[in-house]
């Protein structure tokens, strides 16, 4: 494995000083790129497109062979591990993911094995190993999984769901011991995937909480940050780690007190208040609302100064979006928001 | 006008000591009422039920007598303002509210009137009134508005949208002038519209900031808190005000900054922290995670208890769920819910 030859993200994630603010952008290869549409039509489909490791390979270079970004992120989905487990995944456009067999008897849980990473999670493995090589220094890339309420959240549902988590929330409420015994065993495969991914050459690991912010204060601690906790216990010191809450923004001290290298920030929080609360316990990665990519080039650049500004000086900034990149943008309004970073304040 | 029998609510809302905490449920008067269900089948549809008093009068009270509530709340909806205005609002069951003439251009804002409240509104002031009347005092009523960026989301979305407020956010980062314009106009309506209310009889005043937490922080303090710090000033003091943003928990201080009576929390907040963080400038409204509701009653009871803890002992306590209440819950779970809060910690 080359040197890296960039490595002002990794700097940033340990509060060193950088010469500029590190930036990549949540789905940076996604469907916004006419070239990633034209590699995800190769491929047929989503599912696909994560499952062949040149192909996954291809879509994570795409972004960053047209935007001077400061990471790369493994192309995949966080569903893959439910997935491995067996609960039959299907990715479709417009209906979002669907599990055929999902979590409705505490029974079923005593028949959920840990997928092995280098088994059936192996194609995950194979695309990092691939990525690393192809990327030969260029930046870091960044592994990640989703966390274990999300994705206990997915397979109690068996979907997206309705933003309502009836189900899920009825085992939080009515059969919380059954549904910690799910997160276990959750959050035993993510520790295994996470750790062969950081084997396979990953530089930094994220993790998505992308329904953490659904949960009532207390339950959020009880069914989600103790199971991420849990994770950066278990990755150690030796890999930096970003852990994101989506609707987090009242818990930014929780989250930094696990332990995490980052605190992913959304758009709805103020990272100058994120700073004051959180200090110097850890860095913080984010925020621009991904709507602002939607405005004309002069108010990007003003909202991105606006982003910079409100983190201030001193080292620990990862700029990001406070979410996903979303399928409308135009590919010139990002190498404006690209510019206006490297621009700096 | 009678005297009010009960005040524990007003009490509670001006910090001043209660034999119990107050309660009441947002949505009280809904669809998981047999008797809510029957009349609104009588109405024909939604908006009817709104705009006919004497209907509007018999589901306010329907609550209040099966279960020992604190309060009731006018039945009506947040989107009569707009629908006054000339937008055109349906609301059908599974496709929610949409306007046959909503808010595409700036131009339309110029055409744009303040309804009169005891003209094209006048329907639900004489709800307020009648059902002042039928209450005799048995506890106070609250009236109430959607907040000024809340209402004109669905203006400019022309419906609730995908939650992703493409539309309304154009107008946030590209047209901030243009959106100022519109809810200048629109907030002149609420107060006019809740200052009605206030002459027609009501004893509260809450503003629904439903899509508040939508918005990065900047905009938030400037294009929806801005505009509820205007309502609550010019209601001045003759009224206690609530205000509730939803998904507004790491905004609290700034909510209670306007001088509103109370803040509303939703069911992501810890009341611990929010009064650590709050202190003695106003009162709380919330919040249990109205998800709890379906549980079993000794769970709700659990729940309930550890709410009121949360609080803690000390006046300026509202109970209530952290969002309205859904149509699936058992009305014995709501029975249970109250008995609870009235037999305390």
């Amino acid at each position: 494995m080359s040197a890296l030859k960039n490595d002002r993200f990794l700097r940033a994630l340990h509060r060193q000083p950088v010469d500029r603010t590190p930036l990549w952008i949540m789905r940076q290869a996604g469907r916004y790129l006419p070239e990633y549409r034209a590699t995800r039509q190769r491929a047929g489909d989503f599912l696909t497109l994560c499952k062949t490791p040149d192909l996954a390979c291809e879509v994570t270079l795409q972004p960053l062979d047209r935007f001077p970004l400061d990471a790369a992120i493994l192309f995949s989905d966080i569903l893959t591990i439910p997935d491995a487990m067996g609960l039959g995944l299907t990715l479709d456009e417009g209906v979002g993911p669907r599990f055929t067999s999902p979590i409705r008897e505490p029974a079923q849980i005593a028949r959920l094995g840990v997928p092995d990473p280098e088994g059936e999670l192996r194609y995950v493995m194979d695309a990092v190993r691939l990525i690393k090589r192809e990327l030969d220094g260029r930046v870091p890339l960044i592994g990640f999984a989703g966390s274990p309420w999300t994705l206990a959240t997915y397979m109690i549902e068996g979907g997206g769901g309705d933003h309502d988590f009836k189900r899920a929330k009825q085992w939080v409420y009515a059969q919380p011991d059954d549904l910690h015994r799910l997160l276990a065993i959750v959050t035993e495969s993510v520790i295994q995937y996470l750790r062969a991914q950081r084997a396979a050459g990953v530089d930094a690991l994220m993790v998505f909480d992308t329904w953490g912010g659904a949960l009532a204060a207390d339950a959020y601690r009880a069914f989600s940050l103790n199971y991420m906790a849990q994770i950066v216990e278990a990755l150690g010191d030796e890999v930096p780690t970003i852990l994101f809450t989506k609707g987090g923004g009242h818990w930014l001290e929780a989250i930094a007190d696990t332990g995490c290298s980052a605190v992913g920030c959304d758009w709805t929080v103020s990272l100058a208040d994120a700073r004051r609360r959180i200090g110097s316990r850890c860095a913080l990665q984010g925020n621009l609302d991904p709507a602002i990519l939607r405005a004309p080039i002069p108010v990007i650049e003003r909202e991105v100064a606006a982003t910079l500004n409100a983190f201030g000086a001193g080292p620990g900034h990862v700029f990001n979006l406070g979410h996903g990149i979303t399928p409308d943008i135009n590919p010139d309004h990002v190498a404006a928001l690209v510019a206006a970073v490297h621009r700096g304040i």
